[in-house]
């Protein structure tokens, strides 16, 4: 770990000098403590990111990808290096693509990750841009990306240098490419990628194609061999063993395949390499990369994705603030623009939902929606800030129902992966609705949303369990681990917002049938315990029944991910309901303040994540708000490889503070309304769209005394004093100034 | 064993009506005693041959393709059937090709050949035709071919059917393919072929196209997954087993993939399923598909494959002898016209040798070229029967050395093997030259034949050991088993004939230099023992030495395949010289008769077949060559599995047999001269091409007035007595009459 320390302090070392926003970003953050986010170049929502691949072949390393559940090609943790993987993730829980792994080695030429993998120093990331030593080789590695590609260059001590391509491992479970030599400095092909959390059907190609800028000497394939036996053994030298083909370059198949290439090199000779993909086809994928990188120029493509990334995140300007808070707010910005990703190539083509046909658009398709995790911040930042590509991410979620008569739950790559429950895109959706931004198709995504939320439940993909959902108006508990609270509660939410929606368009009966689901919680509320409860069949609750069980992802009856308490605050719909069933406000917030106090609340998973903003519901209660949210910003939120609290599922950890630290939550998916607590910063400048929100800049003023002037005095919106301590989006955008004025003590 | 034999006499029984040559073929001889031919629907020199594939997934088995070596697809000693393979090789003797297995179903559908493949009966054959029942599923399988395309038909009980294409597995050791559907009755791919002979880079693709005459109600994929330890391995229910993919259907590749549909079928139903290859792309295995299979019609494309073999068996009409004698007479002709056999697709294009590039060809081009094993026998009689096709097959050679530089030794699908020893393509061409079969291009010939003799050993491809030759006149033994007197006696052979062909080109130097080399077997004779025997470095003889060492295809210090006895009168060319070191004529003929007598000869590999012919060379002993090719002809041909006396070697076995029929050998290659022995039918008809030998019919006659009338008395060409018991193929095709007088004592 030194030298991941040391390398942070040289990154750090300039921040001083840091002028531009994209300087604050600390790619590393997140990287270790499970947060599964990445240091390799992407561009913001772009559908490359090259990323360096640490995890497999050395017993040095702390973690490997197939010896225990993993979900990142990439840690802080880990020391050993077999090359650059194209195409990530970050921040998601299982593991899935990092393939085409790309890796220079010099010397004798070896094909077996295991021996040619090599230990690094002198790591450096910023937006778009990686590099590191390789100590075993003295290869100097550096890797910058466009939206559909990515650009490799190896510098190379004096003598043979070789070029790897590894189609056989990478982070996804799933195996077998093909690939071809188109010529002496070109290949194209396609692997396998899917299984995404071990549903076996969600498996989808990437086509890929490769050039490099000098010829090699010499060049070929690799393929592991088939364990032989007996005599045939003897004959064949090959037998169980990497094979190396030396003449043959037409196609080649199979689970363990690889290309390489073979140069004699001058000292500090430089060897670029470029990847273009398509999830259409190998046609596509040149066609990417001709449109994007006609040539081979590192340092101008390096430049050009640090300016997309500086464009974006200039979205806000801060001041005030540390340097690492700083850091964290630009880095938490930069981990939300990197999913959801676009999936079409330059031509407009992306491969429809759930289907062999291609679409074709003139806008922006995307891909990675993980909505389970999403819809609780996420959409209400991308309509804030990015109101264009949220249009386009929520027109994307209704062009997936057209296609495969569905709203996505978890897609990934054009397949459905049913990953976690619920029906996530009605309040993803209806949340930018109710906030205003209604430039979609909205008689269809009604549709859509009424699918989920009447198909019996044989029929529906979404909500399996919808029968009993539907008939009892909760889902009682028929499997020891079926999740079935965690079930009900995002189906009570979803209805809600489906509740609202309906209204809004006047459909008053459904608006009606909705909303009475949506209170169906209440049958799980049970007093002796003074939490939610899961219920069998017969009605009864569940027994014998421990709230606090399933702390730390250990299996929990009827709670997924989570113990009772995680779950217990989660009907942030009806908030007040839930305190009258608790006993009144009193009691309600005396229990809310000891799930913190007793170490129920978990920050780093989803359920509970806005509980610190339900005590700002209750008048006198809001600096309860203020005090644990600075407190979880302080503990769990770092300028270091652990900064994040926990998998920073595709931009929600990160999201949680970038709203946490300008002082507003949205607490409730589907309410416009926001909850204030107290900024980190002296001076926020959010640069609105103007298209969108015509008043513009938002500036939001709240000087610090002292550190310790954490607790909001008084609010003005727009020159005017806040009665509450909640504003609704509509007013916040055209308030134009939001000034708090903060103190050291509590206002009670 | 049964059911063989049944099989056979259900066949048998058929031939008491035959009239025509293809009724008497039985292709299940030479399917033991590791002839390794197999039953399978071919045409003559057909790319496509449908085996089927019974050499895995059993215990039942006798022989496992994985268990030992093995090189054949089939074996009438195994009965366990995993399918059909597609494209096969015929008589050879390392494990090549027999991939794309299509396997029918019934009830579940199981994609482990393990638990899908069948044991079977009723199995027929015919040229061109294929037929068993599968007993496990009650499914009728039959199989036919056009000359690049097979045709499966299948006729299932009512219920769920099922499909298969196994791209796993197939008799090469390569492993690795690609698939994807095109529509729901259609898919195309490639797969890794080679290694042929544990030679690791000749490897190369094949591609395919499949249609289903049928849409299937479900179709997929399956593909071999990994194994997983620990917590991945409990949430992926595929872990290390065969996954089916029920949805996608874009490219699948792997080492271990397939293909399956899934169907309702009613009793009887029929399914039909055809493939296309190519060795050149998808594109071409699509348009040889649908030029020589333009629909399904399975009936019509049997009748004329059966109609293509007549025809060419056709060439020569037998009378008298027993109906085995027929069989074996025209089960021969059948095998010499499996291999080699055409590699170009309907276009004219075909993969260059050694090359990515794709040649085009208006005639043939060959390729499968067994040629230590076919210059002996299968040139001489391509040249007198199908001289248009042995023109096409030479100038395949020569093509191939202007591809690649070489002449071929032992090529396979654009690949040079390097598989067994020697020059063999020169004597292959000159005995086709010296019997008057010029119309190739000469001077590139002999360009290519005076590369390989001149070029030394380091730059050599095809003469090793061409330094030590040229410099000692001998090869010595440099390694135990570095086969060197058995490499040096194929140089003596091919040197002799450059040397004929240089001479007849007026290249006096060149025929001098080469004859003289020819005669460097001398080195080789050892007093002592009276045989060749290896010589060390430093010139002395190698021992401990014993000339029987070498049987049974044991190492043999010096000798490949053999012992000193098998290769001591292998030169052929110098017989005359041989028996002088031997210590004249009466010596010599004793220890030749020697050899069969001590159980020293073996009718099934190649170096001595040619042994009993040389007494033909001595006045008085001819006898002994009649005897002895009648006790060969007895005892290791018949109309049986085990009809052929060991490896069929692309025909060369058959050829044996088929000369030894008819009368006539060519004992040495390259000599244009024929020895005659006691033909066994009362009367053969060779049909010889007027364009070629105006002549045109020659007829043979040889009454026989008892089984035991196997000497020959005197024999008339063209009405006049010859007066030895040779005659030039020059004579031969132009005497019109070849008349036999045999009796039942030997003429000493």
């Amino acid at each position: 770990m030194k030298k991941q320390l040391l390398t942070l302090l040289l990154c750090g070392g300039s921040f001083a000098f840091a002028q531009q926003p994209v300087d604050y970003v600390n790619p590393f953050i997140g990287t270790s403590n499970f947060g599964t986010t990445n240091p390799g170049a992407v561009c913001p929502q772009g559908m490359m990111s090259v990323t360096p691949f640490n995890v497999m072949g050395s017993e040095t390393n702390e973690f490997d990808k197939d010896s225990r559940w993993w979900s990142t090609p990439y840690t802080s943790d880990n020391d050993f290096f077999t090359g650059y993987a194209h195409v990530n993730l970050s921040g998601v829980g299982c593991p899935e693509l990092g393939g085409l792994l790309l890796m220079p080695t010099s010397g004798e030429l070896k094909v077996d990750y295991h021996e040619y993998g090599s230990h690094y120093e002198k790591e450096v990331a910023h937006p778009g841009y990686y590099s590191n030593i390789l100590t075993k080789y003295n290869i100097k590695t550096e890797v910058t990306a466009t939206p559909r590609t990515g650009l490799s260059r190896f510098t190379f001590p004096k003598g043979q240098g070789n070029i790897l391509l590894n189609l056989g491992e990478g982070l996804t479970n799933e195996t077998g490419a093909t690939v071809r030599f188109v010529s002496d400095t070109e290949i194209e092909g396609s692997k396998l990628m899917g299984t995404f959390c071990y549903n076996p059907q969600a498996v989808f190609p990437i086509y890929f194609v490769m050039q490099v800028n000098k010829a090699p000497k010499e060049k070929g394939y690799w393929k592991k061999q088939r364990e032989m036996k007996g005599v045939e053994a003897q004959w064949d030298a090959d037998a169980g063993k990497y094979k190396l083909y030396t003449k043959y370059t037409r196609e080649i198949s199979g689970d363990d395949v690889g290309v390489w290439f073979k140069y004699d090199v001058a000292e500090q000779e430089q060897i670029e390499v470029k990847i273009g993909v398509s999830f259409v086809s190998i046609e596509n994928a040149r066609e990417n990369l001709k449109a994007e990188q006609p040539g081979f120029d590192f340092d101008k493509i390096a430049s050009a994705a640090r300016d997309k990334w500086n464009d974006d995140l200039s979205r806000i300007t801060v001041e005030g603030g540390t340097n690492d808070e700083k850091t964290i707010f630009y880095t938490g910005l930069y981990h939300l623009l990197i999913h959801p990703n676009i999936l079409q190539d330059v031509n407009g083509e992306y491969p429809k939902m759930e289907s062999l046909e291609v679409g074709k658009t003139s806008g922006n398709r995307y891909t990675v929606f993980s909505l389970w995790d999403t819809y609780r911040n996420v959409s209400s930042l991308m309509t804030l800030l990015y109101p264009d590509r949220q249009l386009d991410i929520i027109q994307t979620m209704i062009d997936m129902y057209k296609e495969n008569g569905w709203l996505p739950k978890w897609e990934l790559y054009g397949r459905e992966t049913f990953t976690m429950e619920g029906d996530p895109s009605i309040p993803y959706i209806v949340d930018a609705w109710m906030k205003g931004l209604r430039d979609f198709d909205t008689t269809t995504a009604y549709e859509a949303m009424r699918k989920g939320a009447t198909t019996p439940g044989e029929f529906n993909l979404l909500r399996p369990d919808a029968n009993d959902y539907f008939s009892l108006g909760y889902v009682p508990l028929r499997e020891q681990y079926d999740n079935s609270v965690s079930h009900a509660l995002e189906y009570y939410l979803a209805d809600w917002n489906l509740s609202q929606f309906a209204e809004a368009l006047g459909k008053k009966e459904d608006a009606k049938l909705f909303y009475d689901r949506s209170m169906g919680y209440k049958h799980y509320y049970c007093k002796d315990f003074g939490t939610l409860r899961p219920i069998l069949p017969d009605g009864k609750f569940y027994e014998p029944f421990d709230p606090k069980q399933g702390e730390n992802f250990e299996p929990s009856p009827g709670f997924h991910e989570g113990n009772a308490w995680n779950y217990t605050f989660y009907v942030p719909h009806d908030i007040k309901g839930l305190a009258k069933l608790m006993g009144g406000n009193k009691k309600f917030v005396n229990k809310l303040q000891g799930v913190f106090d007793d170490g129920n609340y978990d920050p780093a998973n989803e359920p509970d994540i806005a509980y610190p903003y339900l005590f700002s519901y209750f008048k006198g209660e809001e600096w309860r708000t203020q005090k644990e949210v600075h407190k979880i910003l302080k503990s769990g939120y770092h300028n270091a490889p652990n900064g994040v609290p926990g998998n920073e599922d595709a931009g929600t950890m990160s999201t949680w503070a970038i709203f946490s630290m300008m002082g507003f939550y949205p607490a409730c998916p589907g309410d416009a309304d926001y909850v204030l607590t107290s900024p980190v910063f002296d001076k926020i400048t959010i640069h609105l769209d103007k298209k969108y929100y015509p008043a513009g800049d938002l500036v939001i003023e709240a000087s610090h005394a002292t550190p310790e002037s954490i607790y909001i005095q008084s609010i003005q919106a727009g020159g005017k004093k806040l009665k509450g301590y909640t504003i609704s989006h509509q007013d916040l955008v055209k308030a134009g100034t939001l000034k708090f004025t903060l103190g050291d003590q509590p206002k009670k």
